[in-house]
């Protein structure tokens, strides 16, 4: 509609999006919200016209709740973001205060909370990272982290795992190691896709932890070898890997891969934008290794998502290559206020009440006990693996060969058994986070022993519908 | 620091920000900003030891101060992002209500202001452009844009102008068409450069409007048939150039743009992130020449950036394409209710303000009139253009030659004439928007006549500082 002085008529089919037209804002109603969306909204990683949204009206804590008055206890933080819980009331204040104050200016000019949310980063933030560049989300924080590497270096090349996800813009999703990646693939992209440790499924057929590690490093190293370091930029690596499957590295892993870099001059990046700020039970994941990258991603957890921001924590060694050579990157929203309010009140949050700590308790003590427990009684469950409040249930059809529950990158029929647990969990009033054949237990750091113990409970129910799959 | 329950010393030099410590978040000075900005935060685009951020204490309207009580009118709307203003009180509370009810959702979900703000942003876009991708900011929705085209039409390349500005993602930094892209220039990115029109300095050596009009359409045409039509996904261009220099195209040129992407089944995008909600004086700055592109990219103006936010307003027929296909792209922000619901309070201001009318009237009535009597005063004025609140000085040596006062991405000492030019805006208490040898006169939507004279007569003031460098 190309006026601006009357609105035009909304072409937007049917009686119930019509009807916004009379009382535009007014959605008494689920129907009235999803009306809207089916006629608006356009989702991601989704086939539009099969796609049936659910309707949201609150969310508090470890619950959400539909308009039907359903309540869902949120053993997904959404995507993984919500570590401090819906709607804690300190950050909702934050916001509100900042909002009051200032909401937006741009990235050139010094601002106190801007100043304040670089410094308690910086402060939680292993080693020398320091210096911190803020955007708006984690695949921003990938393409900068990306960048500096590559001006730092003068090298082209970054490597990058399989069974990994960083991001949906075009360097991050190319470094992406997930079908996703496929549609927006380039094969000029400078990116070389290596293979993790993954005790379950080795890709080295490795019997033990410590063979794991030895064949990963020597697996990396040849990759290396045969690439030429000296065309390698950086290696980037989930310090746990997330959405791929939570898999916990061997102890040594990381500390090998650092070695490797030094020797090579090649930047470490640790993509921490999943696992950071308190998801394992630490502040960041290579806090349990002890292990200093060269440069740190974040994002989701660092205001739980409550505005959008993501990061780059940054060593003094490359910082340094831009102290008088401008770094070659940018955007107008860089340090936005609201988000580093946001960002400032939950770290302190989270230190004030001990959310990363409870984090930790909860996995070893309820969380852990109750999926080993759990994959007891189920054939569905091959494995159970993860620390704090971020674990991976594998399910498969056969505990034996392993073979999954779904085939890798399943739709339709393929994916039913996956379909129908999810369907399960909702059901139960669980809402569970799943990929291909696993689910995810990633409740926020805030869940509390008896809402961990009522969501294992709902899981542990709605793992006979995947039961049922099984050869068993 | 790899503890993480209690916080390492701040190992940042200084005693402003050692005293920090003692009282974490007091930021009593400018000076205490300034010290923690320096110590911790990376900035956008800069050489990070060349500068030197002034602390920013508040903002209102058109206004914003620093610590020491200066305050400065901005020309600049920050990035040209703040159409609305600072601290529009409907839109901060509309924040504020929305923080309390509801700060993030997972974009797979439905939520009455993400279908709110969805069903606005398509009332406001031309014709059938009325579904809504939501992202972070601009350079997503670039990213988005150019995936939708590349999996709509099966085709690799995508034609973008020389003089434009298009994101800093990796896709949307290769499209740009400035001497940013250069350091993450890739010749692999599948983008090719053409010639936009540009009056003042014609690629084509035109000597009428209608010359340069037809001559850069046959450009494009020629363009096309020589990188072979069936090969292009998608022609993309600012509708009018914003940071490049605001070059207002000639009346036909974007009608012929559309017939040749019809003719060749080529997807054109239209990037409306700055010069869309208000800049030129209409919603969209295609709403002046009638143009409904295939896709339409927005940001800044949205929301005035209050909260980050930018999208993808997709046509019927690409919409079709991932109707039972998924659209291979995501974000976990998409959506974002904070984000929406500013949106939301944002467009409804703007249409019960009149502010897109005031811009318009604004940019006929004062700033052009004034702009063009301030050229004839002075020999560094090349040129005047623009339209609403969106205009571009082009600033010479020799307004015969039109040599520009500064040479192209110009810096350190060849850049002084535009570094004094800007620092006299600034002494006289005028943020102006620099880029090259331009300032652009880029005020919020909601200037009111007096500081649209204000500001015009602060300039007129410092541009004496440009003519001292003029051959004149």
């Amino acid at each position: 509609m190309s006026t601006h002085s009357a609105p035009a008529p909304d072409p937007a089919p049917g009686p119930a999006a019509d009807a916004l037209q009379q009382e535009p804002g007014a959605y008494p109603s689920g129907a009235a919200v999803k009306a809207a969306d089916r006629a608006h909204v356009f989702h991601s990683w989704s086939a539009q016209g099969l796609i049936d949204p659910l309707a949201i009206a609150g969310a508090e804590g470890s619950y959400f709740w539909d308009y039907d008055g359903k309540r869902y206890l949120d053993f997904s933080s959404q995507l993984v973001n919500t570590n401090i819980g819906h709607q804690h009331p300190k950050v909702v204040a934050a916001i509100q205060e900042q909002a009051a104050k200032l909401c937006t200016i741009a990235p050139g000019f010094a601002v106190d909370v801007r100043s304040e949310a670089a410094r308690l980063v910086a402060q939680r933030t292993p080693g020398d990272l320091d210096k911190i560049f803020f955007t708006n989300g984690g695949a921003e924080a990938v393409e900068n982290a990306v960048r500096m590497a590559r001006v730092h270096t003068g090298r082209p090349k970054v490597l990058a795992a399989y069974r990994s996800y960083h991001g949906a813009t075009s360097a991050a999703i190319n470094l992406t190691g997930d079908p996703r990646r496929w549609a927006s693939d380039s094969a000029s992209a400078g990116v070389v896709h290596f293979w993790a440790p993954f005790r379950y499924r080795s890709p080295f057929h490795a019997e033990t932890e410590d063979q794991e590690r030895d064949r990963a490093l020597r697996h990396l190293d040849d990759t290396i070898a045969f690439e030429g370091p000296q065309t390698i930029a950086a290696i980037i690596l989930e310090t746990v890997p997330g959405t791929a499957g939570i898999m916990v590295p061997p102890a040594g892993y990381l500390a090998g891969v650092r070695e490797i870099c030094d020797r090579y001059g090649i930047v470490f990046v640790l993509d921490e934008v999943m696992a950071g700020f308190g998801r394992t039970g630490r502040w960041f994941a290579a806090d349990h290794w002890d292990i200093t990258p060269d440069l740190l991603t974040f994002a989701k957890g660092v205001n739980s998502g409550y505005v959008p921001l993501g990061g780059v924590a940054i060593s003094a060694e490359i910082a340094a290559t831009f102290d008088q050579r401008p770094y070659p990157g940018g955007l107008t929203y860089s340090g936005h206020p609201l988000a580093c309010a946001s960002a400032v009140a939950t770290m302190n949050a989270m230190a004030d009440e001990g959310i990363v700590e409870n984090a930790a308790a909860i996995g070893e003590r309820v969380i852990g006990p109750g999926l080993r427990a759990i994959a007891e009684r189920h054939p569905s469950v091959g494995e159970v693996r993860g620390m704090g409040v971020f674990w991976a249930l594998e399910l498969v059809r056969d505990q034996e060969t392993r073979e999954p529950l779904v085939p890798y990158n399943a739709s339709g029929p393929a994916n039913q058994p996956m379909a129908d647990f999810a369907a399960a969990c909702k059901r139960g009033g669980l809402w569970p986070f799943v990929n291909m054949n696993r689910t995810h237990v990633v409740p926020p750091c805030t869940v509390t022993e008896s809402e961990a113990q009522e969501g294992l409970a709902l899981l542990d129910e709605a793992l006979s519908v995947a039961d049922a799959h099984t050869t068993a």
